[in-house]
């Protein structure tokens, strides 16, 4: 059975999943990115839930049934709380890693590097620069946006990059690139205007780990999660600027059906 | 004369009061929740300013007309700010507890209960789990959301929490419940949709405390404030989806009138 | 030539600059209006980025082209931050300090001095109330929101202001003031409905940095960043409410053209 099928096959019953059982989605993430963040898990029928307080993190992820954790605005303080929190997640619940800006600076890449070798990481999403740069590729990142690098570079790395983390990785860019260490598959979906506004790829991550609390296979609900937040944003693309197309992506998120994906979808393993 | 007639007697002064005075309302919010409540304060006419550091939170309350104090993303140094501004706001102006995700955690059912203690809290507003939390209830909530909750059970509680607090109570759910220590209130408005947003009770909270910053009967600024909401929330409720609500809500924010609020209120005495 | 003539001539140049160097503008600001700020920056084509860790300052710093400093929700560690970035981007890049808030609070309004006598500050932007505070004059500012001052005596302080501390300043309010120290300009466009969102200055601030790492002269970039911004409101001005504006006004300063501006504009040397 294709990748597609195999994903459709998942996908409205994750998606009626996610609406009954409201699974609750610890973010430890950026201050830009909070409020759409938990947005956008609401659109999908999760339940979000910021918490950074050490004192705090355990208890709420005793009820939590997947963690995100971004570092898109890093302090000392912010990253023990992701290091106290992914101990905990550890084993537990599934972790989603989104290394914003690595490979922009040091502490970008180092901390998101010592979170991948000290736990358990499911999914590591970033896009094609930061991706490159967690993979020891330098100059692939200006600020937190990603420069042009070739997709057969990024996706041989890729593949390589899952073996030895043992992770799934997402790589987001023209083409959408996801591993498992031992396939490579593209999602040709989405629209420019994702990349127009911020908080597009922290909304994204926040979606898959709302996949990722109610499917078991990690790889699938990577796809699952990029497919339908990538199809909302086509669903969206006729808006007239950044201010519309941000209302009409959260509109999309909250009413994309599984036919939406299955219509458009367009993924396939290399 | 009943509720409703006293409401609507008050409402149309204390709008325009409002809007012609615009009373600063000082903010010690969460950082989901910031820019939704300092837009949702601006568009009910009052002046949101959102001050944490110690070192200025006494400055800024000498101009404030209200404080409202958001437990939504708690640390040790915000903690501290609250002490500090609610014990300067004791005895000048009114003070809101929204004890955000109380019950899901033990930091934040204690920050609660210790702010309560401590100062002269005139509202405290929260959803059905969060009150029941600080009246004693377990079980009552997950993340930051409130679990099915019976409104009798809420409501005998909620007289009785005003009665030993000396403070207006507000539990919002499917009924939102108000008491005085003395008597239960009943409003019967709002829409679902007000729960699939992000800071929805944190704007609520906004709005309320604009209204105790004009309004001397903290009861009657409760049941102005959250009438308002809600009424608005009605208005704004055939929106497509997650975006276009939250966009709309803000509009009918700005636009409501008396009228409207009379036209649609269903507000009771028990 | 006519100061308006002298702006259209570079705006056309500028504008698509931006859009095609996408430079890199690294903003110190406050949590209310990161999302709106990164937003309005993307709109205008750059790109936005936040960062307030002290040991990854000089990292993003060396990528960016302009620095934005927001003095909006301080605190001792940001303080530190602004310092430590403004000293790093001295004589390498242009420095925008927004002193949100100052006169509100001594913090706020020692903090903006202490800035703009350590560093080479290019452009300071506050509305009336906050750069009276800064040159001296109290009393004019309630909370963050600047108190009714009369513009001439605005524009002449302004120009002394400018004078001593070897910058250019920018004062928002009915009409827009701008002194090099030499001269003043008027800028009579924008709309009222700017003020009725939050995060307004902090945007225009974002798209006068954005102007800042594309044009050298820097009383040019003032204007250039403040007519777009103004007219981008002024398109969006017949938006129903405060939610529909702000999203309107994102999709303006993503579509207005050169030509918009040239329409419209109504700038003149005092």
């Amino acid at each position: 059975m294709g990748i597609e099928n195999r994903l459709m096959k998942t996908l409205k019953h994750d998606m009626a999943k996610i609406k009954a059982t409201k699974p609750l989605i610890h973010h430890i993430t950026n201050f830009v990115a909070m409020n759409d963040s938990a947005n956008a898990t609401l659109a999908i029928g999760a339940s979000p839930v910021m918490v950074h307080a050490h004192s705090e993190l355990k208890e709420i992820l005793s009820a939590a049934s997947a963690l995100l954790i971004n570092i898109g605005t890093l302090d000392d303080y912010w990253i023990q709380s992701m290091h106290i929190a992914a101990d905990f997640a550890d084993d537990r619940i599934p972790i989603l890693l989104d290394p914003v800006g690595a490979g922009a600076t040091s502490l970008r890449t180092m901390t998101a590097l010592q979170l991948l070798s000290a736990h358990r990481i499911s999914v590591v999403k970033g896009n094609y620069g930061e991706m490159m740069s967690l993979m020891g590729e330098e100059n692939a990142v200006k600020g937190v946006d990603s420069l042009n690098v070739a997709v057969e570079r990024v996706s041989e790395l890729l593949k390589e990059f899952s073996m030895i983390h043992n992770t799934i990785s997402v790589a987001t860019g023209e083409i959408d690139l996801f591993s498992d260490g031992k396939d490579i598959y593209f999602l040709r979906n989405g629209t420019e205007k994702l990349g127009s506004i911020t908080a597009s790829g922290c909304m994204l991550g926040s979606v898959i780990a709302s996949f990722m609390a109610v499917q078991k296979d990690m790889l699938l609900a990577a796809l699952e999660g990029a497919a339908v937040y990538s199809i909302a944003g086509e669903l969206a693309s006729d808006s007239r600027g950044v201010g519309s197309f941000r209302t009409t992506l959260l509109d999309s998120l909250s009413t994309i059906t599984p036919e939406d994906v299955m219509d458009r979808i367009n993924l396939e393993k290399l």
